[in-house]
């Protein structure tokens, strides 16, 4: 109930004290006006990573998750199309899908009263209705639904940004194939921090060398310019000159030579989505604890040597996917203090597990690197919480992109 | 710490949102203003079911409960008259009755500075104050009791309404001799909804088909006028014409011989207390699994043909009486979105529990009917609280006391 | 994002409603305003107990703890000082030190990116950052340190009152040494009540006869003046006379020969500390549950007739001091319905556990006394949330420096 007035005031009041090339001061990660600010302008106004077209390969198919309070069901349609609607009743406003993975039958019907919904959402029968009811003005309300390379990507808003170029960048994945994939494992986290809190971990490898010790020895993300060696620069030349002609044969291509991670997002132009391809280190095939594959080949790849292709969509997904596997990440805002995420691991799937895949040479390597970065952001969240924390200066050198994510945020937030 | 004005000016708002013959908009099933102008309009304001008479049997028995966060105790005095008191030491504030059921001794003894009060309220003793101290002036605050029928009410207003024509109406329940009974059981529930919510699910049999299917076998509530075939409206008229004679000779009268619910509450003319008894479906003598009595008759019943008598009263109190028992639902609010619900069953006090009746025989009609309940209004709430939520049209051939509900609540809340 | 205009007004009304000689109406235990002002005013502008010299016996040993949402950490210097620190990395506000109690290396090494900060505070590397950082202007936020007789004092103000008199009037501990003792137990509790329900429940003994038996049998708190019989006096005039001489040879002086509480706190002339030697009862030797001795002699007393030491300092510490063991305990508020207390017990650091001392004789005293007092305040809060709740008068007999409490806490918080 707070008048856009007192918001604006607010909202002026905390930007003033952002000091440019320093982290977000106090009130950004813990006070609910700005949290439901979030929801509004970014959450619900932007793509969301929903899932896989894989969790929902039959016609009836459905998974749920909420964005802060607002459930929404995901579902394939009977001529294959995939469809989102809120997960709400348009009766009496009760949840109509219940579990988080499941199956409808040919229709949607409500648990309630049997309002009976066809999968693209039409009110197809609402017996004990009197007359004169209009149904088709009580249709689900539907959410935009994208697919691009086997992603579901929804957006809540009314008219949300183009999705084409999103499109084009995410195509980068083709080659891999999430189509033909299954879900080999998901795990859901709560992380007791701020949503950008994680972001902000995740858009540096300052923290990696320490904290992520199997991680780095199979990437170069570490390896910042100005920090590089000289044997290092070399290792990750000779790594991208070796693998560039194989990678070619392989339909792919080298796309971030250096080390260091790609510069993302770019606020000035509002590129909230990126794909990038780079080489893993000597010794590995795959993202995996001792770099051999770890599950069959992916697509149509004849050789493992495709390096790892990384993608990022603004406000809510990750992605590392190597010859063999995938691993996606997709984030949630489930209060000013509490982010939902879940970590999901796909396979070709005609694998078969305890045969061609083993979850115990699968899962550890994002499980550990996942899990050692949640416990550094709820670490932050108690630190940003004292009313004695100041936001600190950025490093230029491996800070760039929490800076870039920050413009971004502001930009959006201010829009 | 809210201004007059500034909640005047929102409950208009709140108001122009609400569409005739719809639901309430999602505010008013989740804001924390609306639900502290609830806990001061509507049940600090009314008359509450608090327990039954026979709960209290003995002088000095107790038991306590708590409205928002007032807590409550209710006692039979010295002289056997029931009081209800604030449970509130007017010293320093401790509680001072902390069981749910208890009994005190003499007087009410605060477990702090033993401020001794008599069981009618009145402060005896405070040693170690000081002279001059007015003890006169230092008695329990008393609430309001009325009994009716062996049901105690309480009213935390300083001038509630009138209760005699309540006392009237209740006064149907008088041959099932709740007095003499005791209770059998009672279970506690946590329902993480709105209370509104609770109501709503109450007053309207249209979700009983598919989600209570013991209770529509026993019941005609699912039996509207509009949907009623000709042969249930023709059972339904057979049952009531072949009880009628042998009710008079229990002295109760059949009062609700139409299908479906009666007319509940009034909000033009402000009732919000009702009683009626329905007959039961054939092959059904009491509201039990299979239909066969579950405990030794009530009152001085002869015959068991005595249908099923119905009471409620708002904002939190229905129950539904057997010839053979009874069951009260108490409701009471603990948040916005949670409400607190006591089922308790009554039986006669002479019946001996393994010899004349069985829990396991007692108990599942109403519990599972509860819980089916319950978990509806889980969902509910879930829904409601999305900001994609747009109240429904209500159907007017089965959810007319929904809407009358909402009518009688915004009219109390208005005033 | 309140205004200082609206708290200011606020509070005035606040004031008004709080009638002299009487407890403090509803709002102060718990609003959230309230709370949040209390933080500012009390708790980050006072002098808070940390813990002990002997907590942090070696450089690098630390102790965290919360005030609010301010965590801080208390280490040993290299050179052997104790200094404190928001316990807040200042590059991302990570926090630092993660265990309750611990040891840093040679310095304080951030977990997220290393960032590395002297044992007094200076940042000594933070590698990876680029140029031009100005290192001398990240150093950890220092918090003010007093240490007196083996306690550490901090303050997180910036200005903090002048500890001298303070020091003065803790010496009265230094024979007991508690530098040279160590922790024998600590036990953490959370109270379910705001923390000045904490404080009054402290300052008065009018409680204990009742809810503190094996407490009332040592000693003569619930001995007040007026209350008092003469066989009562007299016992304590004797007990008073015998030991003083015998006092005198061990170095200490009997400074509260009256039955009662010291008078404390007093808020005409600010006094937040006190410390008073009372006498025990007949046959005790030490506040044990049998009166008998339960540890070896402190400091280099002889005998054990020392009667028993009490400290007390606003807003968060109390210790009760015997011939041969301490017992602290440390508030700290977590909320405005919650407090955090660690009770610690102290004994000679030679003494050896199981041989010297044993913990079921050493603990039950002031841990049954301790748990008995936190059910109290549990309950009081329970009372006092009540929209019924009016604050009643307070004994001029007993609750004297309840009253006194209360108008030290007015003074602070309007200043």
């Amino acid at each position: 109930m707070h008048t856009r007035n007192s918001w604006q005031q607010m909202w002026s009041c905390l930007l003033e004290q952002h000091k440019p090339g320093h982290g977000l001061p106090r009130e950004f990660y813990n006070d609910p006006e700005v949290y439901a600010a979030e929801l509004d302008k970014v959450w619900r106004s932007g793509w969301l990573f929903a899932g896989h077209v894989c969790e929902v390969s039959e016609p009836g198919d459905y998974f749920t998750f909420a964005v802060g309070a607002d459930p929404v069901v995901v579902l394939r349609d009977d001529d294959g199309t995939i469809r989102a609607f809120h997960n709400v009743c348009t009766h009496r406003g009760t949840l109509l899908c219940q579990q988080t993975q499941g199956r409808v039958g040919r229709a949607i019907v409500c648990p309630y009263h049997q309002w009976t919904f066809s999968r693209n959402g039409n009110l197809l029968a609402c017996r004990g209705m009197h007359e004169g009811v209009d149904k088709s003005a009580l249709g689900l309300q539907g959410i935009r639904v994208e697919t691009v390379a086997g992603m579901i990507y929804v957006s809540l808003a009314e008219n949300p940004a183009d999705f084409r170029p999103v499109r084009e960048v995410l195509a980068a994945a083709l080659p891999h194939n999430f189509e033909r994939a299954k879900v080999a494992r998901a795990i859901d986290y709560e992380i007791h921090a701020n949503w950008k809190i994680v972001w902000e971990n995740n858009r540096e490898c300052y923290h990696c060398d320490v904290n992520h010790p199997q991680y780095v020895k199979a990437n170069f993300d570490n390896a910042e310019a100005e920090q590089n060696t000289a044997a290092r620069r070399q290792a990750l030349a000779e790594a991208a000159a070796r693998s560039e002609a194989r990678w070619a044969a392989e339909g792919v291509s080298v796309t971030h030579k250096r080390g260091g991670l790609a510069l993302f997002p770019d606020a000035e132009h509002d590129i909230w989505y990126s794909a990038s391809r780079t080489v893993l280190a000597d010794g590995y095939e795959s993202e995996s604890m001792d770099g051999r594959r770890v599950a069959p080949l992916l697509g149509n790849f004849t050789s493992p040597d495709v390096g790892v292709l990384r993608l990022r969509t603004l406000p809510n997904f990750w992605n590392h996917t190597s010859c063999d596997h995938a691993v996606t990440t997709r984030l949630l805002p489930a209060g000013q203090r509490l982010t939902h995420a879940r970590v999901t691991w796909l396979v070709d799937r005609d694998a078969c597990e305890g045969h061609d895949y083993h979850l115990e040479q699968l899962l550890p390597f994002w499980q550990q690197t996942s899990e050692q970065d949640w416990q550094l952001c709820d670490m932050v969240q108690r630190g940003v919480d004292s009313t004695a924390y100041r936001p600190g200066p950025l490093s230029k050198l491996w800070e760039y992109n929490v800076e870039a994510f920050i413009a971004w945020y502001l930009r959006r937030m201010s829009s």
